[in-house]
């Protein structure tokens, strides 16, 4: 893969990473597709709303519907209906959020969660299953610690993520696919130092901050961000694990990060919130009864150009799904042009200042909420 | 409104009616969305299926969201951004179908099924809600029998339909908006060409066959229907209430019936089950899982452009909701473009070679099953 980095504000960034299945621009915001699905959107809702590269989840992958379906279709993109960029996590996020049976150098033991059988993992299958699955960017597969893990459990762990990103990048024969380490080092800045030295000394074509955003302060969050990308090289793209609210967002790409994923827009909106650039906005709330306002005024997407907020409150009220799916929409437009604002402020220069209001109101929770 | 039969061919007819939002060519199926929403399709995806007119409930709807809130984008049409004709049921199928507390000839009062409320309804009501909705085609205030009635109950409630069609004609005072006439009679040849008699010498701009398709053997649906249609004039559209499996519709309109709606394709779709030109599929069954074919090789919806029945059969695996909405595209396509051979097939003579197919394959139960 190929990255340029075209502009800078401050630490903030504007790039654009060629990929196999087509370019993306940075900063990004990644849909989720955990089981292979954005939930509640066609492949053709994610293209109109603009999105330029997705997540989905090897772990989630290879216990269903399990490689070999997939391989039946030549990969992720034919199985899903989705032409564009794809990015897979590797599996070592589900060391830290799932029942584990073992854990040692040589691998991790699961109970799946879906029938409760025993699953192994380790760099080397991830690698094969992420080469299999044909993902643009695959991600090595590193040990991600719990949160409440002590300062020595986290040393381990990071350090196991080296040995593991070494043994993933050696299995890692492929064409056509990119591959991202991932910096561990929990709340510790000098174990995030190592981590990024270590990482980095390895060489690989993105980089990656994970085990943050799992319930730390976040002040905490962005100190930590801030130590790894001090020792990240500039001419490769900087992805922020598993963070997606606007505010977050605009405080990371202020740190240099270039991209993110997170379930959270699409998880809110199939609970009635939707993100509007007034902050967020609750569908379900009495108020919105007889609004025959859109979603959000300033919104061009499908659900704001048809529909008042009364009808969407209406279809809640009823327990009609259609009510999540047109927030979903909305929310999955709201965040591609976010990040379109966002790219568009640093290379106009007014990068501090969106970064303000988007902080100010969703800070606030939101004016309408 | 205006209604041309173009052609016949026995009993079938090929006909167009012209309604305020549009022109509906005939035999059609109409979509059901009882809550202001056909179940988990956006009004662009029924667009792109060439549904040209859909059906709702006056009964769900004076109840949910209310007319004062429909009244307040200036009707159903704005509400739910549908821009094509819409049918309204009357609420008398309700009549049927709920738990009442008192009927007479004044009207019913009904216990709401969302708060136990009671709710009174009567023709002179159901046409004041029908026209605030702004219904192409309203449906006069009738009294559908239940089930297992005697003679004398339907009698009843046959000559009840009766005068509340004559209230339902005073009290429908608009422009713009059609009203049906609505037969009933039960199983009963007698009462049902009474009740034929009854409202044609009223005169709508069409006429409906009510109360039939509700547990009756099918010999007597399609016996009843015979009965009813030979005392109906040739120059108005006649719409079957509430039946709309393939091979119901094709017997039906083998016997002179114009319009069909039903439940039946959206709610099979979100249990799995597609209608193909080979009969039923289910695409929770096992043998689906390694499926590259599309649901239906002869079916040009998105669904089937895009996707295969592995994927589907991965998304019913996981309960992604996704599977349901693609299955409820396809399902509604296979609908609009069956009704459209059945033009066609009137149109060149080869009706009754259409119909033996279709039969035939879903009396099976569908090769797939």
């Amino acid at each position: 893969m190929e990255f340029e980095v075209k502009k800078t504000f401050g630490k903030a960034r504007l790039g654009v990473m060629k990929l196999h299945h087509g370019a993306v621009e940075t900063p990004v915001f990644m849909p989720v597709g955990t089981n292979a699905s954005v939930k509640l959107l066609t492949p053709r809702d994610l293209e109109e709303a603009g999105a330029e590269i997705i997540l989905s989840n090897t772990f989630h992958l290879m216990l269903k519907p399990g490689v070999e379906i997939i391989k039946l279709h030549r990969g992720l993109h034919n199985f899903m209906g989705w032409k564009r960029p794809i990015l897979t996590d590797s599996g070592g996020f589900q060391v830290f959020s799932l029942p584990k049976i073992r854990i040692d150098d040589e691998g991790v033991v699961f109970r799946s969660p879906i029938d409760g059988s025993k699953v192994f993992l380790n760099p080397e299958i991830s690698m094969e299953v992420q080469i299999a699955l044909g993902s643009d960017i695959c991600m090595v597969f590193d040990h991600c610690p719990v949160p409440d893990a002590d300062y020595e459990e986290v040393k381990e762990a990071t350090e196991r993520t080296y040995r593991w990103a070494l043994r993933s990048k050696k299995a890692f024969k492929t064409e056509n696919q990119a591959l991202f380490g991932i910096v561990q080092g929990g709340i510790y800045p000098d174990l995030r130092r190592e981590s990024a030295l270590q990482l980095t000394s390895i060489g690989f074509d993105g980089y990656a901050i994970g085990g943050l955003s799992i319930g730390e302060e976040r002040s905490l969050t962005l100190e930590m961000t801030e130590v790894t990308v001090e020792f990240l090289p500039e001419d490769k793209p900087r992805y922020f694990m598993g963070g997606g609210s606007p505010e977050l967002i605009l405080e990371l790409v202020d740190r240099g990060v270039d991209m993110f994923d997170s379930v959270f827009p699409t998880r809110i909106a199939r609970h009635g919130t939707a993100l509007t650039w007034n902050g967020k906005l609750n569908l379900k709330a009495s108020y919105n009864k007889r609004s025959l306002e859109p979603v959000d005024e300033r919104c061009g997407c499908y659900t704001c150009k048809n529909f008042t907020r009364s009808y969407i409150h209406h279809l809640f009220d009823r327990g009609e799904v259609l009510g999540q799916i047109l927030l979903t929409i909305h929310n999955i437009n709201f965040m591609i042009s976010l990040m379109k604002e966002v790219r568009r402020s640093i290379e106009s220069g007014t990068f501090k200042e969106l970064k303000s209001k988007v902080v100010e109101v969703y800070s606030s929770g939101g004016v309408n909420v």
